[in-house]
This record gives structure tokens, C-alpha cells and sequence, in this order.
């Protein structure tokens, strides 16, 4: 039985499509549990990675037996390779194998990689099968679980082919971050960071004071996820499909998918949580020399993110970027640049960023220049 | 110009994703004109197919650069083998190519095959770009770019990946259907004839007068293209994602994709209104049998297909089948058998179909045992 007291329950209000995303320590062994009640007499399958599958498919399989279903399992390779077309066939036949139907669930059991495909893979089997979420890593609880987006690189870009589609809950277990790399952890937390620099100053505050206690596991570990939920939650309701309000969310990550695209999308170079927190402190430096933010809000945001063991400045990829034009490149081939203008995400202090659609590329590129000199 | 006392256009009412049919001879010599309207400042890309492209891809291609568009072309084999996940990826990475945005628009110029290859395409590039039909083929007027169905084959059967998608416009061009192969405009011509069939009889016996002025081509195939669009149209309206009354819209189709399965959906042997065709008379001759609807109906049925055209026995397959007990099997893979039940759209009389959700198995096989041997 899960501790009613130390689980929270946070939910997406999207009309017909509403859910609600369970956080807690334990909260996978109630998997059958909680799809038993969503869509009773349905059948499932679960897909996931062979890491997670090492760590996690038992006791998933455990619960979902005990509750009477004969889940199918499909185990595909870790790594952000797998979000590719071959493994979508590879999945939707898997499914269409098991003759799930329409109303059948597909429960997607990794961090993002595995949301993401499977998502997609659930979105596009008949149409449309049920879809349920256990994500694994923190990433994937705080950010990827949340929000509908769903999808696979092609060879043109990342996360360039996809769908909105909801879950129909999201299982967010705790508990089960304890087995996740030291390195994936803190990635996550960028993210979490994130959420607090957008427009949660108090949650910022907050989290500088509870950093250990989240990274220790327990309470303080469930509130921040929890908290990042809501957070999420609460900008996808407003603006599902990405009209507006949604892009808040890319803060640090036009910097960030800059400096992982010019490595190469290695990552034993570079994770995406680390392009993020390098992301953050960029744009809080930017808006600062733009005189937006205070000098003083950018010290504190690089101080949180290095006593989270993030990088926040270039020297992790500084061989990898020859000139401050290399850059620009990727920039603005993340960006619709319109007459020598870039929409960023800009902040004039912590918790206080906005959609800034006249930012000068000239201005940007400089910037870039004086980072890479320092 | 279009003379606008010869086109007609019909509203398809769905929220904020409501579009036009454009229906009439020589609207396609139209689509900038349209596109531009639509969309001003976008641009866009054609898919096509071998034959369509040889017959009016030049047209289309004029029409778009004299409103100032510079479409991209993709041409893809004709035939339903081009509905798979190669095609789909194919298509996919040549729009990335082409750099379209959301906001640019992919146009499907062809069949029933190009419109929910390209459909799907288009709805999972960058999640979702905006979509033009331009059926050629007068299946695909009447029925496929119709309702938002996209999608492709896999091996464990047809139609079984895609997505609800709506274009944002229709340009059905009635004179294009003149270079249609006969066989194919025969088939298209099953599924008008469906329509009336399913809950309108006035049309239908407007159908029994006007044949002929249908095929020559004229109002009157403006006429019976309208009115089957509107009629569609109308069911999708209450019904977009199928959870109920959109079944009628399957009147013939079990009895007919039986018919296909078995014989291996080899076009030399049957094709899809062909098998339609067949069906919707075995669906009429079944409610007889159940003592539903008059011997009188299933003969008006029955003659007016034959004066058309349509083969309206099981001669074209009769080598393909067995047994009974052969056709009862794609029966089964077709629909959920409950408890010996199948559901099944049968009719009271021409204009009265309904879905029936208890048929006896033992019924079906029976009758198809019959009409085998007769
Ligand atoms: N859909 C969205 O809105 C959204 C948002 C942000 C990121 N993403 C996507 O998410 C992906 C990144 O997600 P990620 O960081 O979770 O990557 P991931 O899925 O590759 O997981 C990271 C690594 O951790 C392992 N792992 C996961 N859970 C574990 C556990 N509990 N114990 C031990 N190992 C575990 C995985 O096997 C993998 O090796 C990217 O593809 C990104 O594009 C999507
Ligand atoms: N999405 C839906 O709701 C829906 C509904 C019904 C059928 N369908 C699908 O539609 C497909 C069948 O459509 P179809 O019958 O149009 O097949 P098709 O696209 O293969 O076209 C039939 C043939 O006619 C040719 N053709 C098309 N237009 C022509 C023209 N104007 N002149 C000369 N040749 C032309 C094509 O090249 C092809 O060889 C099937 O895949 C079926 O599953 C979809
Ligand atoms: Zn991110
Ligand atoms: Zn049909």
C-alpha cells in the first residue's frame, strides 16, 4: 500500500482530455491498480528499455498481473537513437501483434525516450489506443510525462515528427529516481530549476533551500516534482498546441539546443539538462546585458546550478564551437529569423520571464562572442 | 475562371476545424487562388502520384506559381502499396526538406492512397502542418477526403495507422475525373450510390434517373458529388472520431473488405467499390432474409449497381472462396465477435440503414453458404 501522506496528486485540466499525474514514493506497485479502475476489462502492453527493464519491468509486471491483466512487454535499446521511425514500426507492430483494440492500454515505462516514442506509437496505432505514462528518469517526470507532446527525430532535426497526445494518467514514482545515474539526476534538475526562473520566484527560493533534501529522496523530493507538475500543468492547460504562452517553456533552451546541436548531440558531452542549465544562466546574462535583469539575479541562478552539479558556462563545449557565427547557425535554425530578428525567452529577474519577439541577432551574436572570450 | 452557377460548395461543420469543399468542373486551375486566400505569405508542397502527375500535376503547378507559390513535388508510385511506412517516411523527410513550417501547407493532389499517405504526413510533420486535398479520383471526391480518416496499411491489416486530421480545404474538381480509368470511376461510383442507400432515398432514386448524365459528366456529377460530400459530411459532423452513428457509413463494407481479404486485395481481381458494390447488395439481401427489409428492395438495389456498371454477385470471386467458413474468418478479423454476436449495418428498406449489434454468426454464415451455392 502506497502512503496516502506522502503522495500527491496533481491534475491536467484539459476538458475532455483531463488526467491526473500520481507522485509518490511506491506508486508503481499500484500501477494495476490504478489501470484497473481507469478502463476496466481492457488489456495492455508495456514498452520500455533495457535499462529500465533490468531495474523496474518486474515489479510494473507484478502489479499489472495482480490486477489481472497479461501485459505484452516490448524491451527496446536505451538512448536517444531509438526515437527514430525504425523503432515507431518496430512498436506499432508490436501492438497491432497483440491485437490490442482501441480502448486497450499502452503504458509507456522509461524516461523521455521512451515517453516519447511510445506516445506516438500509441497516438497512431488504430488511430488512437489508450496511453498511460510511468516515467522513470527525472526528466521525464517533471517535463517529457507532461504535457501531451509526443513524437521522434528525423534525420532534419530533433523531435521533428510527432503528435499531441494525451495519457490518460501519469504514474510518477519517486522512489523509483534512486536507481537513476547521478548525472541523469542533476540533468532533470535543470528542468526543475526552470520552472521556478519562468514565474515562481518562491519555488526558486524554495528550492535553493531544499536542494539536498530533493536529492536525498523523500518528501521534499515529492514536493519539488510535484510542484514542477503544477507548473507545467498549469501553461499546457492555457495553451496546448504551442499558440502562445507555451513557449515560455524553451527558457535556456534556444542557447541549449544550440550548444547540443554543435556537439553533436553527444552526450558524453553534453546531456540535454546540462545544454539547459548552461541555457539558463545564458539568457539571464543576455537579458541582464540587455539590461532587463539584475547582474545580481544572474550570480544566484549560476550559484544554485553549480551547487546542483550543473555546468553553467561554455568550458564543456568550448572545443567543440570554433566562433560565436557557428553558433548563430543553430540558433537560427531552431528559429524563424524574420528581417535580423529572433523570438527568445528573456526574464527581467528570477520568476519573470516572457516571449520576446524583436530580440537583434547582431546583439545575440555578440554576446556569444564576449561568452566564448571570458 | 470557374463559373460559379456550375461549382457548389459544401461546409464541413466541425468547430474550429471547419472547412470548405470546393466542388465543380475546373476548380483546380483555382488552387492559388484558394491557397492564397487561405494562407497568404505561406508555402507549400505537392505529393502526388505517376499517374495524376502525367495527367494534371502541370495544371496544379501553373495554378500555384501564378499566385506566387514555388511548390516543392514529390511523386510517389501509384497504388496501394504506396500507403506503408517507408512512403510515409519518405514523405515526411521530403517536407522537412523543403523547410516547410507549421503554419505551410502540404497539398495531396491524387486517389484515396495519395490523400491518406499524404494526410498522415501531414499531420505528424512538426506535429501537424496545414493540409490541402485535392482528390482526383471520384472515390476519393465522395469519400476518403472526406471526414478526416488518414492514414496507411500494415501488415496485419489495412488502415490500421494514422490520425484524424482535417485539411483545411477540399478541391474537388469534377473535370479531372474524366481521364479516370472507367473501372475506377464505376468503383467511386459505388459508394455515391451508398449514400443513398444509408438514409436518403429521394437520392437514391435521383441517382436511378441522372445515371447517365453522372458519368458523362456535367451539373449532374457536380450534382451527385455535392450531395454525397454533404451527406458524409453531415454524419462526420455528429460523429468525427467514430464512437457511434460514423459506422453507417460502413453499409456494404463488412460483406465488402470479407470479399477483398479474400482475395488478397488484388486489384486485377476485385477493387474496393467493387467489393463495395457486392456488399451492399449482400447487406440488403441479408436484411431480407431477416425478414427486415422487402425481396423488392434488394432487386432495385441490385439493378440499378448492374445498370452501373458494378458486379453485384459473388461471380468475380466465387475461385477465391472455398467455403463459407473462409469468409466468416475475415468477417471475425474485421469486427469484434462478442458472444457469438457480430455488429453489422443492415437496413429496413433503401434509405433506412441501421447498426445492428446482435447479428447471429450462425446467421451470416448461413447466408454466405447460400448465396456460394446459388
Ligand atoms: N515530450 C516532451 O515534452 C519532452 C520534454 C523534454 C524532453 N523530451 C525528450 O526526452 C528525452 C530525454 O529524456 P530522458 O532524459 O529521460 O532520456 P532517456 O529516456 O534516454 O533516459 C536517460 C537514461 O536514463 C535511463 N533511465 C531512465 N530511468 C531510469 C531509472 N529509473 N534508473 C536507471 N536508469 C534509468 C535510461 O535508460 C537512459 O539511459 C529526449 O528525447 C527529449 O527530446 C521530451
Ligand atoms: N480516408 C478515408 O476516409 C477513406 C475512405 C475510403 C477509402 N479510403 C482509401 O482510399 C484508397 C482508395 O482510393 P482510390 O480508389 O482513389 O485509389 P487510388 O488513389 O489508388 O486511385 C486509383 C487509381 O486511379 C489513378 N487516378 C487517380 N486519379 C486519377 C485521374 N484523375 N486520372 C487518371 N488516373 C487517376 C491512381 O493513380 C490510381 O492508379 C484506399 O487506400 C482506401 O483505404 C480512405
Ligand atoms: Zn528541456
Ligand atoms: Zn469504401
Amino acid at each position: 500500500m502506497i502512503d496516502e501522506t506522502l503522495h500527491q496528486t496533481v491534475r491536467v485540466d484539459l476538458g475532455e482530455r483531463a488526467y491526473d499525474i500520481v507522485i509518490g514514493p511506491g506508486v508503481l506497485a499500484e500501477t494495476g491498480t490504478y489501470l484497473a479502475t481507469l478502463a476496466p476489462g481492457t488489456r495492455c502492453a508495456v514498452v520500455t528499455d533495457e535499462n529500465v527493464a533490468a531495474l523496474h519491468l518486474d515489479a510494473v509486471r507484478a502489479s499489472l498481473s495482480g490486477a489481472g491483466f497479461e501485459p505484452g512487454t516490448l524491451v527496446l535499446p536505451a538512448g536517444e537513437a531509438t526515437k527514430d521511425f525504425g523503432h515507431l514500426r518496430q512498436t506499432v507492430e508490436a501492438l497491432l501483434d497483440a491485437r490490442l483494440e482501441r480502448g486497450d492500454l499502452v503504458v509507456a515505462l522509461g524516461g523521455g525516450v521512451i515517453g516519447d516514442l511510445t506516445g506516438f506509437a500509441a497516438a497512431v496505432t488504430r488511430r488512437g489506443m489508450g496511453f498511460v505514462q510511468i516515467p522513470t528518469s527525472l526528466l521525464a517526470q517533471v517535463d517529457s510525462s507532461v504535457g501531451g507532446k509526443t513524437g521522434i527525430n528525423a534525420p532534419q532535426g530533433k523531435n521533428l515528427v510527432g503528435a499531441f497526445y494525451q495519457p490518460r494518467i501519469v504514474i510518477a514514482d519517486t522512489a523509483v529516481l534512486d536507481t537513476l545515474p547521478v548525472r541523469e539526476f542533476r540533468a532533470g534538475y535543470a528542468e526543475v530549476a526552470k520552472y521556478g526562473l519562468i514565474n515562481d520566484a518562491p519555488f526558486f527560493s524554495w528550492l535553493e533551500d531544499n536542494l539536498d533534501a530533493i536529492t536525498a529522496g523523500g518528501p521534499a523530493r515529492t514536493q519539488a516534482i510535484a510542484a514542477s507538475c503544477r507548473a507545467k500543468a498549469a501553461i499546457v492547460a492555457r495553451d496546448e498546441r504551442e499558440a502562445g504562452e507555451r513557449a515560455l517553456l524553451n527558457l535556456g533552451h534556444t542557447f541549449g539546443h544550440a550548444l547540443e546541436g554543435i556537439t553533436g548531440y553527444r552526450s558524453d558531452v553534453l546531456v540535454h539538462g546540462e545544454g539547459v542549465a548552461i541555457g539558463l544562466v545564458l539568457a539571464h546574462a543576455f537579458s541582464a546585458r540587455m539590461n532587463l535583469c539584475s547582474p545580481d539575479d544572474v550570480k544566484r541562478v549560476t550559484a544554485h546550478l553549480e551547487t546542483a552539479g550543473l555546468p553553467t558556462d561554455l568550458t564543456p563545449v568550448r572545443a567543440h564551437v570554433p566562433d560565436a557565427d557557428a553558433l548563430m547557425d543553430f540558433i537560427a535554425q531552431d528559429k524563424k529569423v524574420s528581417r535580423g530578428a529572433l523570438t527568445f525567452i528573456l526574464t527581467r529577474g528570477i520568476g519573470e520571464a516572457f516571449i520576446a519577439d524583436d530580440v537583434p541577432a547582431s546583439e545575440v551574436r555578440a554576446f556569444l562572442q564576449q561568452m566564448l572570450e571570458s
